[in-house]
């Protein structure tokens, strides 16, 4: 299966490469790069995209401001550098692990998991997609561009899993594929908002109960056989 | 049924009495007030409630600063304003006009339609609720009490309609009212997500079709019989 996108070549990888003298100097420029977008990142869950500054980022790196700028141009450019960051570990979390499992109602069970798993670590700090999508909601441009294209993706895996899930015949062959991604995202959106805007307890739970609703509605006779399988504490999945 | 929370007295109210110099002179100041949240409500809805300033505020309305600051002594008790009035023309379209119909499904039906409605007109300007979900989210104080209050009593009289719909037998005694609450507002998150973020068509039509899953998932025999008459033309909803 294809990855969602294409992850740029991380600075672990050109380290792993002798380096010359040149090749020293650009590492050490790519590892300034990826502690100044590790703050940026820290600095984003909490304060939002929109709170991110070349000047907030000097503080807390303890760099001078226009030696943060000589590795993001603009203001601009690092809120696209944080999108794409935080999308590669969204990526590296949920969907790398989930795609480890069988095609159909496993993987998509594993993707939902993982997701809720990923959420409920961000109830303390927040979340970028979400948060983004609320800042950027009316506001044209790159930034904009860039989140909806990781959103995307990321609904486009869900469709794909959704899909295979027909095709293994664990859902039904009418299930509404787009209409299941946009129940299982209003899961974790309520997850979500409920979680870290109401504090309220209880709200995981929900959606693992919302989850189980949907798959049931649209399993066919075979999904409910895996599905029963899995939780009978003799039959494990197989995993490939 | 009370209402979901005491709205303060409007500025028509006191309009109506005859009013002395000291009334004519209250009247104005009422009145000044008024345009002044109606600038704000406008402002707050593309801009978030943290785009909110006096000096800005000051610009759109065409008044000095200090006339701005003479009705709201502060940007945070502006913000509670807003927050405050925007609830009450919520509770206005969706809430006092949905109490109409029929105990049980009907009504809990019509709050919804409602609240998709009002959703689905803010696609172009923004919910104040969830954007100032994303802004208060970790910034504790009276603005984030203000939102946080008025959600509440949002879910409360959401959960009341749901209670009174297993009172009246049209959901199932079973049904667990706080999960039906959960997920019917993921629905409308989704749906204010893919609308207005991700500007994809059909949300609308999910979010329906969400609901629908959700009540028969719930329903009584009784329950799906009235809602079948519901969709027949011959069989009118009878109203009280």
């Amino acid at each position: 299966m294809r990855p969602v996108t294409a992850l740029s070549a991380s600075p672990k990888k050109a380290a792993a490469r002798a380096p010359s003298r040149a090749g020293r100097s650009l590492q050490k420029g790519q590892q300034t790069r990826a502690v100044i977008l590790e703050a940026a990142l820290g600095l984003a869950s909490h304060m939002g995209l929109e709170g991110l500054s070349i000047g907030a980022l000097a503080d807390v790196t303890g760099m001078s401001k226009s030696g943060v700028f000589a590795h993001f141009g603009s203001r601009e450019e690092l809120q696209i550098a944080v999108v794409t960051e935080y999308h590669a570990r969204f990526e590296e979390e949920v969907f790398f692990t989930a795609i480890r499992e069988p095609r159909g109602l496993p993987r998509l069970r594993a993707m939902f998991e993982r997701w809720v798993r990923r959420v409920s670590v961000e109830v303390d700090s927040g979340c970028i997609y979400i948060s983004g999508a609320v800042e950027f909601d009316d506001r044209p441009g790159p930034v904009r561009d860039a989140l909806v294209g990781m959103v995307k993706a990321w609904h486009a895996a869900l469709h794909k899993a959704i899909e295979l899930s027909v095709q293994e015949q664990h859902l039904r062959a009418d299930a509404d594929v787009d209409q299941i991604v946009f129940e299982l995202h209003g899961l974790i959106l309520s997850l979500h908002h409920d979680a870290r805007f109401m504090r309220s307890p209880g709200a995981l739970a929900r959606a693992g109960v919302g989850f189980e609703r949907v798959i049931h509605f649209y399993a066919s006779p075979l999904g409910l056989e895996i599905d029963q399988a899995r939780k009978s504490p003799k039959n494990g999945a197989t995993r490939r």
